[in-house]
């Protein structure tokens, strides 16, 4: 067989967690696992998992959870997804390594935030707070198939915590919370007519005049939550209009997207854009709550204490807001830059990998009393 | 055969010019002839011809013209188009008379006019001015198979003459001319960005907010041609712009659509446009010139003078534009209320008609030099 060609399993693939982090995200991308074909990653993950003596390994579905069960006073979960983007064409596997980087699919979104999390696994078999590892199918499609929200509905007791980290990739930082987010349809009416003679009519794209230039002149809040500062966002994100070449429009719609900060709930999001476009009709399609980033409560603290890196705002919407509906304050701590995620350049930087492995080690072996003084 | 029915022809169908113009006109809706299937109704109408000695009569494809040769100083097209669009289902077919109204398709666009055409090519042996009747197919469809178009490149010595009546419906009155029409699509761009992080790209949708707000602010201009009054109109007729839901669109298109006065070019109007959106793309899709009624010419104004008859600028683009550009001065002409074609509920009252009939034959019948006084 070429050198550098993917093999055909013939045998199933087992992975080595006490092999070198990076040794491990690349062993974990070259088993591909594109939302929906998660299966043969889940089950050698579960099957590593099952080695463990510490560890109890629950599964459901492709999502695979493993906890420790020492009796600790706080519970932390560590979560990643399982799944990756389609690859390229042609693949961009097996990883490959140059120059201090880890090229391929899945080297930044997110295995080697699996990877980070299966090492704690082997390495932490007396970890300071009890610890649930969970990998999970299908976060890269549409939220009805995630399996983090399955296992929410399946499973909640499995997702109780004080705290949880996402190890979606930050560029080695911690990002905290998230902004929600809340699709409306602006609609303007008008009355169709021969566009020969307009007098007949009304039009509706016209009409949509203002909506427009008030989306363009609009002045986006920022909302600052527990120090981090969240950018709102309001933006048409689409607009149609027209019946044909020849006719006065009878509607134009205007799709908008506000993004909203966490100390808005999703209803006060809604009375907001309501408020704006007062006078037109407005129909919400969908939308999703924030997530506070809880950096004033005590594990919080000794998580970026113990971790000492810079915190910023997550500006995008993410699981963490999963986390945040249960009731678990949680935070994206990840190796890998997230402006390439799903690029076809995707590559990690070695070093991110391994001090993410570091950084968390260090936090979950010190005893808790040293972060809460 | 239940009654109401119509029936499969089994023989050729025949056409009785010396019937009165309200039967012929039944008699024409009765052979359906919609765009593309006009070849029984042009074969019984070539034939109906051919029986008069008085005309030479030429077919081209379905389209059928006849011609008095009489040497006269002037000549006048007597114009109408064969085609109808589909019938309803069920079809609103065979013609029925109630209360002095003819039902049925094609007894308003345009089978009243046609059944006048004949019936002056049956009554005028020795008319005034010669005359050039012309039946043509597929005017209800792309302008790619217009008949009139085919056979101004077929044939246009069979187009010449100083004056031309289309016969399309006009509510009885006289409509001359028409505006033109331009379309064209007005694009901003912008720069694509996850729509969490706006700052990263610019909004293609806000940015065409001006020019939403130059055409909601237009002020269209009325041109007075021959005295009549061409209304002018600027207006989007469509407008499309998103990339997806949680994505700052880097592109929005609106599609303008200009009808302009008959004193304005096609290039003039295209100018007018570009200034008008200076600053943005235009592209021009596409354009066709109007036609100046041309009502200062003498057989024009002999014409109005005959019929005594109220005279507006036409507002949509007809086929009047066609001999516009041969350079044949025309007017529309003929019984039925335009807004009831390709009504469900088309319909004409039998007196236009007949009024249609007598006010063209005293024109064609009476002393030329009456009308130059």
């Amino acid at each position: 067989m070429p050198a550098g060609m993917p093999s055909t399993p013939t045998t199933r693939r087992e992975l080595d967690l006490d092999s070198d982090v990076v040794s491990l995200t690349a062993a974990l991308c070259d088993i591909p696992s594109v939302s929906g074909a998660e299966g043969e990653l889940a089950d050698a993950v579960e099957r590593a998992l099952g080695r463990l003596p510490h560890l109890r390994v629950v599964r459901d579905g492709n999502t695979v959870v493993a906890r420790t069960e020492l009796g600790r006073p706080e519970r932390v979960v560590l979560a990643g997804h399982l799944d990756t983007v389609p690859l390229t064409d042609p693949p961009n596997l097996p990883t490959q390594r140059r120059a201090g980087e880890l090229w391929g699919r899945g080297t930044v979104d997110m295995k080697g935030g699996v990877a980070v999390q299966l090492r704690l696994a082997a390495e932490l078999a007396e970890p300071n707070r009890d610890l649930t590892y969970l990998f999970y199918d299908c976060e890269e499609v549409e939220a009805a198939r995630n399996g983090l929200a399955r296992l929410a509905r399946n499973a909640p007791e499995l997702l109780e915590a004080d705290f949880a980290v996402l190890l979606e990739p930050t560029d080695g930082g911690i990002e905290g919370g998230c902004k929600g987010t809340l699709r409306v349809e602006v609609a303007t009416v008008g009355v169709a007519a021969h566009s020969a003679r307009p007098w007949n009519g009304r039009n509706a794209i016209h009409a949509a005049a203002p909506v427009l230039q008030r989306l363009a002149d609009y002045q986006p809040r920022t909302a600052t939550v527990d120090g981090l500062d969240y950018h709102e966002a309001l933006n048409a994100v689409g607009i149609r209009g027209g019946i044909a070449g020849n006719v006065i429009p009878d509607a134009c719609v205007v799709t908008v997207n506000y993004r909203f900060g966490p100390d808005r709930t999703l209803a006060e999001a809604e009375e907001h854009v309501r408020t704006l476009f007062e006078g037109y009709a407005v129909t919400v399609t969908d939308g999703a709550e924030g997530a506070r980033p809880g950096l004033r409560l005590p594990t919080a603290r000794s998580f970026v204490e113990a971790l000492a890196l810079p915190v910023t705002a997550k500006q995008g919407w993410t699981d963490v807001a999963r986390f945040s509906a249960l009731g678990v304050p949680a935070v994206n701590f990840g190796p890998g830059d997230p402006n390439l995620a799903h690029h076809d350049e995707e590559r990690c930087p070695v070093e991110q990998v391994e001090q993410a492995e570091q950084s968390l080690l260090r936090w979950l072996r010190r005893a808790p009393a040293a972060a809460s003084t």
